[in-house]
């Protein structure tokens, strides 16, 4: 196993694992150790990063990308300035803003202050301490994944009478994602390694297309057969029967339910629903929020028109014509017949919701 | 209007309506013109066919298509073919084997030869009564067009109390792949002319786009206010109340008004079911098949994967991965709120159906 560690570089017993894995300590080579996302699906480049000025470059430039991944690079930034600090004989001061530099690699991305934050304040107990936390870190997403992924398979095979489950998922919510592990995608793990998993058709996901490169991605490197398809196909495919099951993953879930994701997880949502198969929500504890009541009080962020109106710079829409980009959709808890957390399932469109759990 | 037939070359009255004529006869020049649609929407090139090599070429580059469209470039194949044979000294066996050329410039679009097949039984009274034939077909197509828009404006008009309305459609059932005036763009067309159109949201439509390269073209073209979004973001700008109703074409309406569209379509009747705002299907009456009963007897054409798993040659998904890439769906009755044809308009969800029209 190299989830969370990397104890040798080239006797890896479990390589395919070990392609999944989005971000992890290489205690042989003393560095933080990371699978280039820009590369993929056509490489599956690892990189081994020494500084922070090497560990900011790769956030930046989406090397690592996901939350959770985030928060885990955030964290492993402070193992890697405080070495950094030790090799090169600097100062507290610089070693600090090495740290900041981290900090701040992307703005937005608040898990990547969030890891930092968690380590930091045991800089005072030496370079092992923090190391050890950074590692808990990561463990501690590791468990969560697998236990919602675990709680989630029991829900379905409890009330779907196949030998083995179609399922059907919307972009990317798998172990590039997180600690190497994944939500939506880990659901489909846990079935495959139960032997109960027979076909996933990934939508592609436009704009950004996460579900071809990535989720086909893992799909791949797990061994588990797939099919990838344009979103629009959803509906029918849902809709003629060739799914039992959709699962997909959440950026926010409102208290009563109502969850963000990526838009097109409503038409899922739509389809499920006439089709009487269920809809899985699995994503950790910590996407809900239960300081927001139901889904008019998410913000949908839009985005820039180009990712839609051109395609490797060319245009393919006339000059003049403008996108309409917003990047999530919110399903009405009513459509959403479970959530898969670490902490227990709830059932929003039978009326169980987050703020049972808590 | 440059509608069916040109006039002249330079003096076009109505510019924009002529960017829009797929296919017409042009009476200066003697020949065919084509917009060539390879080109779209960067440029909007007129071609002049005289020989029925280049109108064969066109046809396989797809310079001209769409069911319509083709049945139009048969007919005036047979007069290009009777010019050129004047023109060339050829005897009537080398004539009639350029008009098999045409007839057969690609083999599954039925159409195509329906069209030589409409005006090759006038050769014996003249070149004159084939060209006059060849133009009745396109002003027929014309007048049907016409009239199903109306109707279906007509419809929308009497029950959405809104002085201009918000649409949403999805591929290209417009003035490109018809004789000049289109189906579903039609109706925004004629409430565009009544000055009740706000707003067009234009689905990409993918694997090939028709919804970015040609919805998009003809709107600019035609002064509609529109943008364009990813498929999947249709049933959140549904259900956001964003827009007042959708409008599609179809491939094929079963006789219980079933209708078979570009895949992406059923999530559309979904999402509009989910928030009570009416489909429209707009499409002439030869689009009806009353021989096939219900959706069940509609076969979905699948095609290849390499339209969704490359782009500009490039993979967009992993080596090995395979697609699953049905081109059309069929939604069922319940959820067609109207059919407009030429013949008058049937509410399937409240039961009148195609049949109601024989």
């Amino acid at each position: 196993m190299c989830l969370g560690v990397f104890v040798t570089n080239d006797q890896r017993p479990d390589r395919t694992a070990c392609d999944l894995v989005p971000i992890a300590w290489d205690e042989v080579a003393g560095a933080v150790r990371l699978l280039d996302q820009t590369a993929l699906p056509g490489r599956a480049d690892q990189r081994l990063v020494r500084s922070t000025a090497d560990l900011v470059q790769a956030i930046a430039e989406l090397a690592v990308r996901g939350a959770p991944s985030l928060g885990i690079a955030g964290a492993l930034g402070v193992v890697v300035a405080v070495d950094e600090a030790a090799r090169e004989g600097w100062d507290e001061a610089r070693r600090d803003a090495a740290i900041d530099a981290v900090r701040g690699a992307r703005p937005t991305a608040v898990n990547l202050a969030w890891g930092v934050d968690q380590v930091r304040p045991l800089l005072g107990q030496g370079r092992d301490a923090v190391l050890a936390a950074a590692l808990a870190l990561t463990e501690d997403n590791l468990a969560a994944n697998r236990e919602l992924s675990r709680r989630a398979a029991d829900w379905l095979l409890e009330r779907i009478d196949r030998p083995r489950l179609r399922a059907i998922t919307h972009c990317n919510a798998g172990a590039l994602a997180t600690a190497g592990w994944g939500t939506a995608l880990g659901v489909l793990r846990d079935l495959h390694e139960r032997g109960r998993l027979e076909l996933v058709y990934a939508d592609e996901t436009r704009p950004l297309l996460q579900g071809a490169r990535l989720t086909a991605y893992e799909l791949a490197a797990l061994g588990i057969p797939h099919v990838v398809q344009v979103d629009s196909a959803a509906s029918s495919t849902i809709l003629r029967g060739l799914v039992d099951f959709a699962v997909v993953g959440a950026d926010r879930i409102a208290a009563n339910g109502d969850t963000a994701n990526k838009v097109g997880t409503l038409g899922l949502a739509l389809a499920c629903d006439a089709a009487g198969i269920p809809l899985v929500v699995a994503a950790p504890w910590s996407t809900v929020d239960l300081s927001t009541a139901d889904g008019s009080g998410i913000v949908v962020e839009q985005r820039g028109s180009q990712e839609i109106l051109q395609w490797a710079g060319e245009r393919t829409a006339p000059e003049g014509t403008q996108g309409f980009n917003p990047a999530f959709d919110v399903t009405p808890s009513r459509w959403v017949s479970v959530i898969a957390t670490e902490r227990g399932v709830v059932e929003p469109a039978h009326g169980t919701t987050p703020r049972d759990l808590a």
